[in-house]
């Protein structure tokens, strides 16, 4: 498994390129970045050979699309989608994500209609550039209710909905936040294939009552109660070897700079390594 | 279009025989029945001299696959669809229809996965057999809270769940009653393409306020206020070619003979039809 | 039918703007042209204003994708056919037509499996804009061993192409000449669904033992042999309702003036529309 | 990994329940047999405790489809096939297998264009009860040329026809013979996700030159000169955990006892596994 960083929880980066040297300096292999970005700036050789310059591979880059309203907002993230697929398949990278949120306005069957066909589309586009899609299931309790109606917010429920899409390359983008916030247990990560994983996401939480977690009031890694150890050693267990990729998101941008930022989550990422034995 | 009768609205029939003969006697052209009944009982060669015998074509066999409960229960109505599937081939009927309840108590984006990926394992059967499965909606406004929560009843919904399946041989089964009820105009007909139609369910409903009208207070076709009409006019204009089978839900059966009760549908059709101008 | 012109045996043409004027004049109706360039031209406005002006509709885009190759090819093409597709939608444009070389360097089978995977993605990316995608067998005989391998040329091998690709949003493009070179009758036309059908190619051929019929030798319509009145009418008969769209494939560019081809061309039309009575 | 013993190499064998009895015995894991015959004469829970006594699994159940001929052929199959799916879903087995000729007396590309239909169906069928489908690609040469046209019998082949396939649980029945006869690598085999191999069959080849190599000239495990060491380790290496089942093909049927070929079995896994460090 890959330790990933992303720019949630490093406070106010400059950057990609920012991230990418943090990660680099602080013994991280993978990074969440927009890829087309940084082919822009650096063409492809370019952006190849800075990732390579600091050890790092994309772990993912988030899917460009609107696929949660209407058909025409849809539309118009296809040509970036094929724009983004094909310049992560320039750099190697090989997964892209998105999130689910627990509920909408829209009417949920309906919606699920919708969304099945557009994450299709999604789908098919990435597999043409050998990219898979990760889909995120969101569990903090009061996003379940932040919207008029209930939509999915399980683990199963999102497996089912990747048997629904029913495209070869879909699986799950695993966040432990959601695995904690769903009460899941060290069984059920042991209970899939490690190809039904497309991109894992690490972060801690506070010592609340499950039901008051908040989305965006997560830890760094080892500073909450999430069981990361179990997380990190079931996932290892079962064969998954991609990238393990810290989000935080937190209500107010952390103050500290970038750099001491990424020395705490260098910090939190090796005491839930050790604890986990890996 | 063939003018087609089911067992629904002909009170106590012996059995689909029973059915075939008066269809055949009132100058019908379709009947719904069970082919793999009829083989079991004449064989597949005496099934089909049967129909012919009468002057009759199957216009729809039902789906024999609980597809709405758990997944164990779909399982069971596998090997049950492809018997009716290929019994339905061989007596050269092309088209399998079930219907869509309007509310659901499971929750309704969970279950629209499960019965996404349910009904594409039934289309891929049935596609294997040169069926097409079609979906009806239904419009009945009690029937939209019947169960605890809304799952999709408009005809816009269901062509996006055909989409969201995705398969080729996919379309609607069209009722009279579910357009009425569902208030969709002459010109909701007229956009759709006669191949997005499976088969036609035609029968009247009360002169009441639309949304007290019953799903089992069905009238026969020109004894109530449906512009059958127009709904005829429109559906042979779009170059719709296939069966148009009165389908009348009772709350109780009528007690007439299914002899009248045929004698009574004829009229009925010979009514509208005639209005319609064909 | 619309009367459709491509640039195909108009000569010289300047640019699409020059056919949609030439197409305006002479009473076609529908051409087949780059909406992506037209609208990087005039604007997406302008683009509709200027077809609407010449009162012609778009009848297909071609599919600017390289399907027959390598994969890295393929995946070159992926974001151009996104652009096309957004363009051809905003004009609102609803077909995109490839061909198929009946033979192949490639072997046959492997190379199958490949353009199968590669066709359902742009099929996926065409639908995800209500697109079509038509294809079109090519029957002249010479170029069934052009190359290495037999591939496909048949109506029938296509149809049964298409029910692998799968998706609902893929149909043959009928091409007058192919439908000759096969030996193709009246009655396969009769036996398909205009759905079956996403555009449709008009020429003529030459008074030549049907095996040595050229690709690039065809004629005008009406200057040749094919029964272009039985092959309009059957399209019309099974409700067709697209485009018939010129296509002359020559070996040497027609030296008259556009001007006096689109009015040969018209004339052509005229005679084959007059003796298939529409 | 299972070890797993099929019928194929241990002579006259009575039924499947001396094939159970003898891998038990013999300390084999897994056994390749007929699902619905064993449920048809011990029931289904008859079946189970038959299995658990002699501590074996299914390890996969072979395709009862016709998908090489005809439409027809190929639809008289799809009943026995949901009815095998059931079976083999009752008793645990979640793999069923069929094999590709590498030659076809029909055309390449259009029998192709078929068997792909098919096959979706298949998956999709086997998909409903939780079971998935693998493809053995086929490498002895003399079997290439042993109809009229080449097929496909490599890996990458069989890889990108199982893209094309498109359904989630088709992957590859990897067989060490057709592994040998096609000349592939351990590279090859550490460049596939175990996710990718839905069953494995072992066996050796003699010393000939790899050309001359028959397909019914197979030897037992460790008695020729294949790297079974190094297929198993590579295997093992890449997380595959299903069942490595032999299968014998010979001109000859054995003339030894079942119960001496199981033993003579036995001694060949024993070895392999051995020089393979497992």
């Amino acid at each position: 498994m890959l330790r990933g960083l992303s720019g949630a929880g490093l406070g106010k980066l400059e950057n990609d390129e920012h991230l990418i040297e943090l990660a680099g300096r602080y013994g991280f292999q993978a990074v969440d970045v927009d890829a087309k970005g940084l082919i822009e700036r650096h063409g492809a050789d370019g952006a190849r050979e800075l990732l390579k310059k600091n050890n790092v591979v994309i772990g993912s880059i988030g899917l460009p699309v609107e696929w949660r309203s209407t058909d025409e907002a849809f539309r118009q993230g296809i040509v970036k989608l094929a724009q983004a697929a094909e310049a992560a398949a320039a750099l190697g990278c090989t997964s892209c994500c998105t999130y689910i949120l627990p509920a909408t306005d829209l009417k949920a069957a309906h919606f699920m209609t919708l969304a099945t066909r557009r994450l299709r589309i999604c789908a098919q586009i990435l597999g043409g550039y050998g990219i898979r899609l990760g889909l995120e299931f969101v569990g903090p309790h009061h996003l379940r209710t932040a919207w008029k109606n209930p939509f999915i917010w399980t683990m199963q429920e999102t497996l089912d909905w990747i048997d629904a899409i029913g495209e070869p390359n879909v699986g799950l983008l695993f966040d432990a936040y959601h695995w904690y916030t769903n009460e899941l247990t060290i069984a059920d990560i042991e209970a899939l294939r490690a190809d039904q994983i497309v991109h894992v996401h690490i972060n801690d939480a506070a010592d609340l009552p499950v039901q008051d977690v908040l989305d965006n009031g997560r830890l760094y890694p080892g500073e909450g109660v999430i069981d990361l150890a179990g997380f990190l050693r079931a996932l290892n267990g079962i064969g998954y070897k991609g990238a393990v990729t810290q989000e935080i998101l937190s209500a107010a941008a952390p103050t500290d700079s970038p750099e001491s930022l990424a020395e705490r989550s260098k910090a939190g990422f090796d005491k839930v390594y050790k604890a986990a034995g890996l």
